[in-house]
């Protein structure tokens, strides 16, 4: 294996991804914030999605991208000498319609 | 306390409910189940709701129900000799628009 080639990490194809593992993944408060600024920006690098979570640890922070990227939420690729972290906004919503308009909602006020 | 009183359990507002609790809730394939089969059905007795996960001990079963319950997505109230359990559709409807439609989806077909 070469360096380049050990910078690619699997992602799963949505059709084996169940909503459980999806609900799980959004369930932390850090991880929906991440999801969420994704949403916004489409793309971000991983210092900046590093950013969005505040003063976590690196292994917390490497941790959450794990769970949402093996949930099939976000893509983690190289990209140059950095990493680009993508929202796979369009097929989740082929996947699980609906769920991630009414995640990525911006407010939900009190009843 | 008395033995009426007793069988009352706190169920929370829903605008102190916040999203992330409501997702862990539902990231259980049980809970999800029952969540569904009450979304279906409206209202099951506890008994009832126990026979939709199948074999799995007492005490993970009432662990469920409390989970969902202080979520905010049922209400396990008494009805006489029984208790019954409700789905909050229209509370969690209006304080998370979209989410129970897309996670009460009847099938999410592989992309």
């Amino acid at each position: 294996m070469t360096a380049t080639t050990s910078r690619e990490l699997p992602h799963p194809d949505l059709s084996e991804v169940e909503l459980p593992a999806v609900l799980f993944a959004l369930s932390d408060p850090a991880r929906l914030d991440l999801v969420r600024a994704l949403g916004a920006e489409g793309q971000l690098t991983v210092a900046q999605c590093q950013a969005t979570g505040g003063d976590v640890p690196k292994s917390t922070f490497s941790h959450h991208l794990k769970t949402l990227r093996e949930a099939g939420l976000i893509r983690n690729e190289p990209s140059g000498r950095q990493r680009t972290v993508t929202l796979r906004r369009a097929e989740v919503d082929e996947r699980f319609p609906g769920l991630l308009d009414a995640v990525l909602g911006e407010v939900f006020l009190p009843g």
